[in-house]
């Protein structure tokens, strides 16, 4: 190597002695004719100094940032009240005694580990973004934890197996991105959105115990979080029950927040779905705080308005939800109550009625409309006591739920309630197996999760074995045991209304698989980046991914995507529709 | 779990206990009236034993092959003389007590395990195929290899870095595949052929020392080793000179083999690639045995045979290089001779010379063209003895090297040379940077590998700092320094007649990266299927791939590629060449 260590490891150990070091220029000044020069590599920087009757002076007066330096020199201790407390090689510094211009730097065009500079640029330039020591830092946490991952599911017999890039279209209902054939004309192959079906082949195969930290692909609207290619954990095993796959999940991630320093204690807690959804209006509730909602239409049965009377009379159909904000009415200022109705309105609230607890008595609009003996049994039941707040949600279940649950984010947020050291983990479990949009049933998980009552006449109350596992109200990953008799499989298809010939053609190959003898099996998948980015608490997802595609789904490095020869498009049996935008 | 344990693991330790066990039905048999089932998962197999008395009996006696079963029983030892010692549950059987059909099998198309069975149809019935035995053990190695491979490289402080799938065009030379993008109308993602660009960036990022298990992409004609994508180690670092990148990859080697049983001791042997091509006639040679290639031209000069003075008279253009088989003579019958005229033909020879040395002296066409004092130089150079054959091949150096070395190979294999339990591991090293074909100029390796000598004013004579790892006469990978200053970059793209328009095109993020402040570095890729093909010791890169494609770049499991729809097609802003076709 060109170096006899980096530069971080130079320490008070090393005085007097002859180091090499490799690096780059990270700052350079000129102090009365002595130069010194901050060298950088992945450890981090130490001191280097070069006073005139030095050999490498005159080269060492040339170095400019980024500027790429091979140099020699000897440790000493830096002078008295000149150390650096900051830096890990703050007590010494490098003397030069020779120094190789091994390769010069343009002017760098962004001031490297500036989180304020324009990301575009960042992106672009993505060769110097990364040399901040926090890009460093993140790829190496990354790489850790990829390891952590492995060296588990290893030591717990499941086999990392690939699966093909070149694959089908996959069933999870994303758009695919697709690769014209040049050997089949008029024929593509798709990136797999997830490994699900060939995890599952892999089951019936009879290999056990299997995962990847795949790459998957979904041709969709970028949102902050969301990239067209990702990586997942995915797992699958068999012979199983759901206890023993979310008993390898919880050992998975205990093992991985160790390796990153925290401590998380299986066995986590749990919230089925319909707890969740009422007491969270969330299915990836956040528990690091409080603020239950809590149903209270039973109260509003013989209230004198109507609206409210004709609500709590279909609790099939509606919800009345109280969110308690403990002193909250000291909190939350008269504007602050705007806000919050505002902020409801736009998820399709008609209004956010409050009451206020007053030394004098409950006071706010939904008063007067209770009669006494509910508004004491409501003010009981929410235990609310002397200047807290409760907020009211009526309406529609679906949208109660969530505008209510939004609210009680927005809260927590506003309010400070909110832990940010916590990692709070948590399993949501017995998922719907069927979700009715616009009329038409689909899917709440995918088609292969295994239902638990397949033969209830209502679709909609079938509950899946399906389980998902939120990290402080992120959904990072969820999973299912699977269906593996054929004729289950074929139920829920016409449940879905997908037909005989629909289901053969799109998932043929397992329908096939399950007719030779399927082992009862599940698994989960646990988003790899989404993972890495709230382990490193970092805002976007961009951060974790060296070459991040931006929101327009653009490679501002490469300038991928980029256009295809007539020659190219002609071989894969294709043309442009619109020739002339090329 | 549904089980107490795998089913090879129950033992005479366990007799007496009760077990519950889950696998499918590799074998069952009736013996007067006694239902015997051989029960298989992935540890193996395990014998059940079921009498009419058992209240499992009548399920038993349903049971098929490829059945799923789940069952409890009673371990007792197995009758004297019962007891079947090939297998590792051979002392004991399972006296079942209870038995679920957990899931029926059809009659299963493909015989499991018989490598007799057409290929077509064990791909298309994957599910089944990858139940043998043999199957689990070769993908359980391929994992563990993946394992070691990781755990090296993570200790020499590599971090493993994921780089893009959707990416541009590579400069590898092959085509690509391509994604078009729904975003950006007319344009076009590439899958990578390798992650060669963007390793080279992240050294340029200061990431210092990188490696990833990589998917590659290659739209190329399918050869027997050859899949469209394949997997690759692909590693890089800086700071470094080509010493220590060949000590990573020789220790990354050791610790493979060392996972799977073999010992193999850095320092490889090394070769530079012209004595490869002079010796061997090949830039893989198989060490595994001798027979070198001598070169004999200037004992022709003074032939009576005008053809061979010619060429024997221009050493730059033409070689005239023997082969000695020791005991050649006894060993290779008058066909034979005529065998292996026939096979260098295929590969461009006009003919093939030989002597013979016989008791009463060297015999054969070549003896009467060579003066006798030539003759006995010639035997003297290749030490050759009674018995021996001595092939002779002349004429334009590139054919003679290519199909002299083809015979060496192919007398090595006829004559048993080869000992088949060797793991002989090689370096070629010092490969031509350019190299001529049809009269165009074009890398050897890449245009990035880092030349010696780029002044040199024939580009034919300079050399790059390349190498390549070579096991049994297989290139298993290679790699070189890397370019860093870009002014030798664009001398490279000069001489290969790439302009610098088309070079900032192609390749601009790179050059924009190398003005930057770019360090020396260096890697290194292993084509990992191939490595786990040769270390399986199995004949196609498609047993050690779970879902191979065909050929015809088919999946026969899935049936990829398939047809798109309109609408996809319209997103995606192209369409198809032959619409009827599909």
């Amino acid at each position: 190597m060109l170096r006899t260590q980096l530069c971080a490891e130079v320490g008070v150990e090393h005085i007097q002695k002859k180091v090499e070091l490799c690096g780059w220029c990270n700052n350079y000044r000129d102090h009365g004719g002595v130069v010194f020069i901050d060298l950088r590599d992945k450890s981090g920087l130490v001191q280097l100094v070069c006073d005139p009757s030095s050999p490498a002076y005159e080269q060492a007066s040339l170095v400019r940032h980024e500027d790429v330096l091979v140099i020699e020199g000897v440790v000493r201790p830096r002078g008295e009240g000149l150390e650096n407390p900051k830096l890990k090689t703050g007590k010494i510094e490098v003397v030069l005694e020779s120094l190789r211009l091994e390769n010069k730097s343009l002017t760098p065009p962004i001031a490297i580990g500036d989180p304020s500079v324009n990301e575009d640029l960042r992106l672009q330039y993505r060769f110097l973004d990364l040399r901040a020591p926090r890009a460093y830092e993140i790829f190496r946490m990354r790489s850790k934890v990829a390891k952590a991952v492995r060296d588990c599911l290893d030591r717990l017999d499941f086999l990392e197996i690939e699966t093909p890039m070149l694959s089908k279209t996959t069933p999870e209902g994303a758009r695919d991105f697709l690769i014209p054939s040049r050997v089949h004309d008029g024929a593509f192959f798709a990136l797999p959105q997830s490994p699900q079906l060939f995890k599952q082949i892999l089951m019936v195969a009879g290999m056990d115990r299997y995962y990847q930290i795949a790459k998957c692909f979904r041709d969709e609207d970028l949102r902050a979080d969301r990239q067209p290619e990702f990586t997942q954990i995915d797992v699958e095993m068999s012979f199983c029950t759901q206890e023993d796959v979310i008993g390898v999940a919880e050992t998975l991630l205990k093992e991985v927040f160790a390796n990153v320093g925290i401590e998380v204690k299986p066995p986590f807690k749990r919230l089925d779905y319909h707890e969740a959804m009422e007491t969270y209006g969330s299915d990836k509730p956040d528990l690091r705080f409080g603020l239950p909602l809590v149903e209270v239409g039973d109260l509003f049965l013989d209230s004198s308005n109507e609206i409210f009377k004709t609500i709590a009379s279909d609790p099939k159909t509606n919800r009345f939800k109280a969110l308690k904000v403990p002193g909250g009415d000291g909190l939350l200022t008269r504007k602050d109550l705007g806000q919050a109705e505002e902020f409801v309105r736009q998820f399709g609230a008609k209004g956010l009625a409050y009451i206020q607890i007053k030394p004098e008595g409950a006071k706010g609009p939904l008063v007067k409309f209770m009669p006494p003996h509910s508004l004491q049994t409501l003010l009981d039941r929410l235990q609310a006591k002397n200047g807290d707040i409760i907020f009211f949600g009526a309406g529609e279940k679906k949208i109660v739920l969530d505008y209510m649950g939004r609210l009680r984010l927005k809260l927590g947020g506003d309010l400070n309630l909110i832990d940010l050291d916590a990692f709070n983990l948590l399993w949501v479990v017995d998922f719907p197996m069927f979700e009715r949009n616009e009329g038409k049933l689909s899917a709440a998980h995918h088609p292969f999760s295994l239902p638990k009552d397949i033969d209830n006449p209502n679709p909609e109350e079938v509950q899946s074995v399906a389980y998902d596992i939120v990290l402080n109200g992120v959904e990072l990953g969820g999973g299912s045991m699977r269906i593996h008799k054929e004729e289950i499989q074929k139920k829920v298809f016409e449940i879905l209304g997908i037909g005989a010939q629909e289901a053969q053609e799109k998932f043929g190959f397992l329908l096939d698989a399950l007719r030779y003898g399927a082992p009862p099996h599940g698994g989960f998948a646990i988003g790899f980046d989404r993972l890495i980015m709230l382990l490193a608490k970092v805002p976007s997802i961009r951060d974790v991914i060296a070459f991040p595609k931006t929101q327009k789904a653009t490679c501002l490095l490469s300038q991928a995507p980029s256009p295809a020869s007539e020659e190219q498009l002609r071989e894969l049996h294709i043309r442009l529709r619109n020739p002339k935008k090329t």
